[in-house]
């Protein structure tokens, strides 16, 4: 956990029209769900956004009220965020050599940054679930590229277990991500509570 | 619209391990969407739940908050709301022949009152997607039950748009929920408004 | 509950390799919990079984044994059941007019008699997930032809609980058979129970 | 053909990110097909969109381009375009009794103007490949909602076939529309041509 | 069985490339099976074919080679055999009211023939495996339409038990047509027979 | 078989409701397959959970049933088992350098004792059939990282016939374990028997 | 080709009611056509059987008509043929150093055997369409247990064409394994052949 | 961009009737939009034909049009077009180490060349949704056997921005391609114009 930082591409408004293989509630919360792990953590974090100022449009906005000291790198041209000096610079002031990427499109702005970072020797880890794109196919394509060149694609709920570790350290932060990112959780929860109350 | 009602039928968050047609965070959306339309606009809303003390569990937190002032009928035995007086008697006190409900599970808790309130002459609107059951085979046999007695299956956006009918009168409402549970539209209205503002 | 009888159709161990639109553990179980419901609320079964000393095989040895006093009718001929003597007969006999049958193939087994039962006046309820078939195309197809002459579909679950109605007069025989053959809800009642008891 | 009229609605650019029951190449290619149907045969057209000044965007340009004579109908406010009186008069003035309509969202903008057109009635056809909206889940009950009230559920090439019915008479129409929007049939044609041609 | 008449209605081989809704071995299959029954039970066919000296291509030459007595109906230009006069006459000739029919594409060769027949007083049955379409979307809405015009949606392996009711009449018959077309059932029969053979 | 060990991680039954990447019953019936597969052969077995006696629920009691005499490791904090001592203890106590693990949930409960094993020079197989996560993104991103890290992935049939390797000397224990478990080569087998024995 | 050897194992009628990842009227033709491709190029065949005269039953009647002359290796008791040291004499005797595998069930008659050959220095290829086992969990497990090993995943059509490598030299043979195999490809050539003929 | 060519292997209009896990308008589509990013670019472009004479049938029109200057290389029986002499010559003469491969079908016209390219040391691209075949489970073991042997699986998408790198530089051509061939983000574009424009 100390040597990770969380780096969050492209999660525009406007792009999200492009993300065809989750639906579109499950995926913003898989994205949110990411997002918290690295506030609630205390991760650095490194945010960027492509032309937000044109049709993409700007960052979700609940992106935004979470970290609102964290300096969005708005690119202008780059569509590998690691081309972008601002980015690079960015990352490595984080001084950890774990990143955590997500993003959209999977295939472009995750695939193309975690294949320049694992180049560089950081260890790299796509958040699949919190990283979208046109369909299966697509996917399917970006995954086994990443794979074949390092790259560990993970899920939103293994990455924050493997930072935690220990409900024992961490208990207050995973339940609440847990109470607000995974349902089926929560409701297991709130049965066992309440029958414990009326005991 | 004056002359419906919306009925809440054991949303309890045990009852929810038992759905699996439909993934639980877009679930979880679809049913606070619905009920969300009651509440907005100021529709009558009976909610019930069967033995809520017992392992089916306490209904979804966040529809208890959301009507401090609805009395939930607990039921503690009938499996068809319809068998249960006081279920009958706060639909009967709405003075409402529209009924439009939604519950868990679809075939058993949604059908068997939905045929039952058909049979007294109720018009009937099965909300199936703030209602969840085991596969999709079953949900299929009971929409075609249901459709073959002249239950009337809608959504909950489509129920949001034939109450509301004009965006000049319910906007404001419309607006409200579609940005907290249609996110495909809220990111379209987002880009739109961030370009007037800038222009 | 008093005028229902359930009818089997050709659940032997060799026509099983034709069901396709389910996978074999699952259907199995929901064949037996279907049989389970005849048994546990004592309602009259009709048994029969398609040349069962054939390449169709013996009827499903659990069936078997859950009803030994049952004389299940051996056709040697006809495709539909109720082209038996014996097997109307002995449906007659139950002096019920609400059916509930299940069998393999759905498109042949169930649907046949079901549309023949139709035609006599009884009211047919076909139980669609305790019948398998070859694949969707004809499970829907199948369906369709049903619903249009006036079965009802309907799958075990809602079954069990039209004709238990009340937890608190058939509570045993709910929980026995959801304990048996629905694990979802079973999960849920053994932690209820736990955390109960360990108060 | 003397009696029919294609009613296009709402198929804005904004609202095409709320179509999710296609896939988009497919799914613009189905509505330009239509279209293509009633230009070609000089069907009259009665086309509308919701407030196209705003979020929703304006619609498809080729839409647009294809149809310049008429007068689009702009709604500031009604859901559902029957209750918009310029609407309900240009589908008046076309003096056709059999409509086909297409829209988007399926289960609103389609769904809506079909029932109160059967109610007035008129003889409706839903063209349902033509028609997008969120999922799986709410096409198919607003189909059955169409069906259950006498709407027909046609797909853009039945349309054709049903309408030009005769290949002596209108086959260089229905070639033309092939070639342009159904590849599969394109390509059996050049190879024969060219065979053709070889010989 | 003697009411009976099948109709296949454009199986040729330049159309099959439209047909996507099912694998191709698969379909061919279903197909000849349904030949099949009208061969081995000597039930009248009438076949037809549209253009096929064009793209579209000559009937599959299976059916062909089944059928060398039956003169098939090529038709010119009308979509909707029934349009084509010596279609028609040709059906009318079998003296039958009971129409089995199958084709290629199913919401139009299929569809329309039979809305045509139903209108006339047929009783008319789709053999929907034996008939194929574009995609899901549009086999949906096509059985729809035929159903809710009083259709019956039927599989080849139901009509065959349908037409022969009996094992002890017709046993090999069905076996015959089981052990070229049913690869499960075949299974068993195999081992079954082995076993007896051995013992 | 005689290197091999199984790890049996956090089959709680209130973790199941998190598994929707499997049918229950049909998951069920894989976790205790393999389980089965460690009782009849006599592997040794590690047992562990996650806080039984908070949200999670105890072990599946079919689970604990089967080895009334493995102390089952309870967690009170690590998510991953292996940074738990009395877990890695049982692990070498066993001597074996072949690990066999299932778990819920896949990414997490297995990923992470399987990548820890692998690190320390065990062969690690995971058998994906008894574990169980969220949807199949997660399980595909699971595998895919367990995978390039050298776990083997496999099922509970294929470990079953990878440790017995000979029907003449494991025939009863195989053919026990597929009576239970596997109803499609039971339904075979009865079929057989039964001709056998009437011969 | 002249390094290649075609290695059929377990294609059992009985074995096939295990087979559930592919439609079996296309696994028949599968199988059969990598069959033929052994047939009329002249490849060394070796086959075998689990205990044929036991519930697996015999192999698929057209493999031993197309094969008489290839002793059929019965094996009664080896899970994993190459532990049958007369099926490794017959791999053996082939010469060659090129095994192309299928069987059922993938993961184990397949992927077994396939492992072994590995080690012994065999280059694999195992046949995955001509291969089938549970469901889509158990096939994409074996595949990438097989492949991560130096096992290459192919389909009866790329052997082929792997094979026979130019249409100049062994187009005979290709276009007769087509037209029993391939129906896509076999209606393209009918309708080219006609018109050509007709020219 | 200065390394890289690409090859359209067997895009013809013919054998697209083989291609099943693509719908063909998408299809189409994306074989355009690949074929676009090598004309726009001015990249140079290899393509071939495997007997277009034949029923194969000549390359897609559409191809042909956008490179009248290439020379298309039509193979008179080679399989794999590596193995002709004038294909290797053609690819040779682009001097680009870089080789972005489509073609139909992919396990055979894409996986063949693909390897021997990689053989050869050329470091291989192959464009995955520009590539298609017979149906899923083709698709899946032929894109695991190119990635095993080094093939990089990328989508046209992702290969247009890999080439072009940065807005600033190469805007106009990649909007252009988007406005063609992904109205997603065309749509997208749409709006936020028109609205530009309009304050």
């Amino acid at each position: 956990m100390n040597d990770t930082a969380i780096l969050l591409i492209d999660h525009q408004v406007g792009l999200q029209a492009l993300v065809k293989d989750f639906d579109t509630v499950g995926f913003q919360n898989n994205v949110l769900a990411l997002a918290s792990i690295a506030k609630e953590l205390n991760l650095p974090v490194v945010i960027t956004a492509s032309v937000p100022e044109g049709p993409n449009g700007p960052l979700m906005p609940e992106i935004l009220e979470m970290f609102p000291d964290v300096a969005v790198v708005s690119r202008h041209g780059e569509v590998n965020a690691w081309d972008n000096p601002e980015f690079r610079a960015a990352v490595k002031k984080t001084g950890r050599k774990q990143l955590i990427m997500a993003g959209i499109v999977t295939d472009v702005c995750v695939s193309f940054p975690a294949l320049s970072a694992i180049e560089e020797g950081y260890q790299v880890f796509a958040a699949v679930d919190a990283s979208g794109t046109f369909n299966e196919v697509v996917r399917y394509a970006a995954w086994d590229r990443m794979s074949q060149s390092g790259v560990q694609l993970m899920n939103w709920f293994s990455i924050l277990c493997e930072l935690t570790r220990d409900w024992r350290v961490h208990g207050p932060v995973m339940t609440d991500i847990i109470l607000k990112h995974l349902p089926e959780y929560k409701n297991t929860m709130i049965t066992f509570n309440q029958t414990q109350s009326t005991n």
